[in-house]
């Protein structure tokens, strides 16, 4: 049995931040570069993925040292991925968590250039990451590269910005949502459960919880979109619909979406018995997940 | 005793050229973003980063089959390198090689995202090689996120932007170039020599050479872009003049330009030797770096 999850969220994130902190600290970089780096890494965010990354390895063992290389890369990897849809050729976003984005607060060739370099140092994280076994690090690095890359998330950018002036019907939005979203969440619970030495069964299983836990985010996000408060979500409200990007709500009615929420919610913690895992924070974070209002 | 240059060249660039074109296919990814990479990596160039790298390892080793997987992430990311280079809030270049830049041909988006995923699918080539054992696939990786990241290629390019509009004395330029284009040139040869087993001094003797041929390489980009033909290389001539970009012509005139690159011709050669690979192709292509005229 586990703690709180406010508990747990208290004593990790505020860790898993630290370590991104020294990751930078540890580049020899040029001063102009690292700062843009780490302004887009220190604006805050929940920290969602390498939470679950370390609440995925907690429910098959203990002592999370082995997580924060591969915490970090994915939280990198996620904050590369906003800067550049935030870029004015892309979704052209001025804020971000309530802080002009990075090409406001520097430049568009200096972020371009951020994201590439927080994208590149993911990799050299876990391969330097002294506590990892050769092995341990290749499966990091095939899985990081494939979930994130052109058979991934950059994937779903694409589709993405292909949908945005058009309806889509419900299975080509959850493709979006999966290869945009679900994968960085498959590879945040699959390597936590690797490192835990989970069963091959056992990270089968969740990747079922990881990829409705991608869907749940997003009829969240979505329903935020249409009923949360601007202050909250930190951008305007209903920016989605301004762009005609097809929603959940859209597409089901606000009752509609969270009907299916639901039903996602009741499949995520079904896996997450199959994987004997059920007595772990992953439970929680289902419901964080789906009743997140900001 | 090694074969002729042109020979290496005729053999193994088709051959370097068609598993790029393989792993493209490979993609399960998106019609329009396989596009948009396989268009840049097509575009042609001299492949010099993957043939140095099997020259490398053909100074000490036979059979270059190892080879493909790093051959192939290193053009990856050497046109990556390019496509972002050329967008408009960085060079702004239309044309590269006689083509429209990638962002010409397609958009500014689907530009900065097929640099992303070849970039991001680099790592996941070598990640994914069944020929490489764990050991090597970790050194590759950690030497190339190393080299190509923001302790190297990103930092250069971050350094030649803010160089862009002042005059930089030799030593800053000398940094400026060994970090966007030395670096790669030293992932090159030294990965090549390690997949060939060479020996840790080999190794360094060769890093001194990588060096050198990034100098010798710069030095006669500088040369051509005051002399050169506009037809051959592809861009209009003096196009750094243009935008007050220091060079070595500028700084030692052409004589002492080429003075410089003499020295270090001789000096690679020297640690050629160190390396026990002077009667290799490396040595031959010393002499291709300083005299070509494209």
């Amino acid at each position: 049995m586990t703690g709180s999850l406010d508990q747990f969220f208290k004593t990790y994130k505020t860790e898993v931040e630290n370590r991104m902190i020294h990751f930078l600290e540890d580049l020899n970089s040029t001063a102009q570069l690292k700062e843009a780096m780490r302004y887009s890494v220190n604006a805050g965010g929940k920290r969602i993925r390498p939470l679950l990354l370390m609440a995925s390895y907690l429910a098959y063992a203990k002592d999370v040292e082995k997580t924060y290389s591969s915490a970090a890369a994915l939280e990198f990897i996620h904050t590369y991925s906003l800067i550049h849809d935030d870029l004015p050729a892309m979704d052209d976003d001025d804020i971000r968590r309530g802080k002009p984005t990075n090409h406001k607060a520097f430049d568009e060739a200096t972020a371009i250039l951020a994201g590439d370099a927080l994208l590149t140092y993911s990799f050299e994280i876990v391969a330097q990451d002294d506590l990892l076994s050769d092995r341990e690090k290749v499966y990091l690095i095939k899985l990081l590269s494939e979930t994130s890359g052109p058979n991934g998330m950059v994937a779903g950018q694409v589709l993405d910005m292909a949908a945005e002036s058009k309806y889509v019907d419900l299975e080509a939005l959850e493709t979006i949502h999966k290869l945009k979203t679900g994968e960085l969440l498959k590879f945040a619970v699959r390597a936590g459960a690797y490192l835990g030495q989970a069963t091959d069964e056992q990270i089968s299983h969740l990747d079922q919880y990881a990829h409705y836990m991608g869907l749940i985010f997003q009829v969240q996000d979505d329903i935020l979109d249409v009923i949360g408060e601007e202050n909250k979500i930190g951008k305007p409200v209903k920016s989605d619909e301004g762009n005609l990007k097809s929603t959940y709500p859209q597409l089901l009615g606000i009752d509609g979406a969270i009907q299916q929420k639901e039903r996602y919610a009741a499949l995520a913690k079904e896996a997450l018995q199959n994987a004997n895992a059920d007595e772990s924070y992953l439970f929680q974070l289902i419901d964080y997940f789906s009743k997140r209002d900001h």
